[in-house]
């Protein structure tokens, strides 16, 4: 453990994910030196309270990054785009949360309990991947090097907070309007999200994939360093407020037993099974939110092809699947903090 | 199109299903000479309304079939296995929705639209399948007979109404708590579906499958007449209050081009191919909520295997998943009503 305190900075530090960073760096004890928040302008002058104090936020556009040691970057991808080069160049590293340069050959793509050492070969920017990405690649690693992954079918079913507070905003006042027989607004998500399943989350390709299935297969494929690895998506949101879950079918190379799957599993870093399903336990969005593990449970054999098994996942999107992954990728880099994270060569 | 009047009886008809059936007997003009309402002793003498008239429930412990031609049979599975037989020796045929004789060799299990010839062979008893099974078969079907299916990956978006009526004020009663801070009670459902995924439809068995994923199994393989289809599923509760949704992955024997399965699907009766995803056109459960058709959409292939594709469904779970599928079969067997339904031999 280091003595050394840091200078960090969130950017976005008035989002869902923003805050969220604030309340881990103070919850985790990262030796926080000088905090600065920084949003656009229209938040930039508000307050926000940090271990008893009240921060104010910056302008990102005046915003200077000399002497910042760490960014936690939380816009969307353009913003990212924009300021991230001024913030290396200032000499800060900095840690995004966008899509913006996650597919960068020169950008590791990092969840510290799959791929540590890559973070180490950086250049500025470490990219964390997308909220959907994490809690399956930190499932399906343990599982690769036991047995050796042939083919991955998800579906999944995302939290409105993946979508950022204006849907969360849109949920509740839709259920609202729906009690009080008022007409329902539709403004954050594509169509009506109370009482309702929208299978699209981003924009969709030619191919009919939305960009969120996309970033699900490439992403693992460069986390795990399997450029071929074979995984399919449907990516779908569902009205709930925080925890995201997915329905995943995996295919072996080898055979893998499910008590097998389930032990490897139970010592998988960051990974909490819950499984006694004839107790009614299993995993839930509601007991993942709020918490830093993977839920993984209802583990149980495919017959319908061979070393198969199916699984269901639930995982805070907000923490491990953004602010907490983030925090986690500084702790690494830094050497710093509670270190949570056993680097696997 | 017969002349001939049928008296209807409808047991269970105080429940979401059994309501749904007098309104869509009603709805498609079905013959109906005479209307019976019948349900427990608890519901006994209350009224319920039919083509403007005020029809008096009777209680199924007492009653008298004869006279009866068909019964539209909508409780519980240990109710209709009691009840049942004694309705059959009156002489009235039993539509029955529950999952008492779904796997007796000697019922039919019958989806108009898949299998109608087999509706003829009844004896007395014929079984309407599951909510999930009625509209996956319906677009699997004629994707098998081009294509040959060889393994499907099915997951489940699964309303509350599916489990009843309890289940529906469950939900509502839970998000009003939840907005007035009180405490969350859980009766229903095996835990708080407000905002919330339940992995669990039905109990579990040993094997760490619910009977849910079962039905949908061998009620696939039973309809379709593929004693040996490989299908695989995990079934989910969310919070939606009518329309039942499957993120479908089928791995076909021969090559399934996206244009030819979307042409197949767009002739198949039944099925509402919605698929323009660029226009935000895809099926949602709030959009088949209230219709007769299984909307189906986000239809691409998938690269991850051999002659695969994705594709996205959503159905009224009351009324095709249950209560108009039962009536179809009535009307498939009677000759009568508006027949939508295209016996193929």
């Amino acid at each position: 453990m280091s003595e050394r305190r840091l200078c960090c900075a969130v950017v976005g530090a008035t989002g869902v994910i923003g805050r969220e960073v604030v309340s881990i760096l103070e919850e985790r004890g990262f030796p926080v030196g000088r905090l600065r928040l920084i949003a656009s302008g229209r938040s930039a002058g508000s307050t926000m309270s940090f271990k008893g104090e009240l921060v104010m936020v910056e302008n990102l556009a005046t915003v200077d990054f000399r002497g910042v040691d760490v960014v936690f970057s939380a816009p969307g991808a353009s913003v990212s785009r924009e300021f991230a080069p001024k913030a290396v160049a200032a000499g800060a590293l900095v840690i995004d949360k966008s899509s913006a340069f996650r597919m960068d050959p020169d950008v590791p793509l990092i969840v510290p309990e799959v791929n540590p050492e890559a973070a180490f070969r950086h250049k500025g920017i470490i990219s964390s991947p997308n909220c959907t990405t994490i809690p399956l690649v930190m499932v399906l690693w343990p599982l690769h090097r036991a047995f050796g992954v042939k083919r991955v079918v998800v579906s999944t079913y995302q939290a409105v907070s993946g979508a950022g507070k204006k849907a969360v905003d849109e949920l509740l006042s839709q259920i609202v309007a729906r009690f009080n027989e008022r007409p329902i607004e539709v403004k954050a998500l594509p169509h009506q999200i109370a009482f309702n399943c929208l299978p699209q989350i981003d924009v969709f390709r030619e191919d009919g994939y939305t960009l969120e299935e996309v970033k699900l297969l490439e992403e693992s494929r460069k986390i795990m360093g399997i450029p071929g690895l074979r995984l399919t998506a449907t990516c779908v949101r569902v009205p709930v407020l925080v925890g995201h879950s997915e329905a995943v079918n995996v295919e072996f190379e080898r055979p893998a037993e499910v008590a097998a799957v389930r032990e490897i599993l139970s010592s998988a870093p960051g990974v909490r099974v819950e499984d006694d399903p004839g107790a009614g336990e299993y995993p839930m969005p509601l007991d993942a939110a709020g918490g830093d593990e993977v839920l993984v449970g209802r583990i149980r054999a495919d017959t319908s092809a061979q070393h198969a098994i199916n699984l269901w996942l639930s995982c805070d999107n907000t923490r491990k699947g953004a602010a907490l992954n983030a925090v986690q990728i500084a702790e690494l880099v830094f050497g710093v903090g509670p270190l949570q994270v056993s680097v696997v060569s």
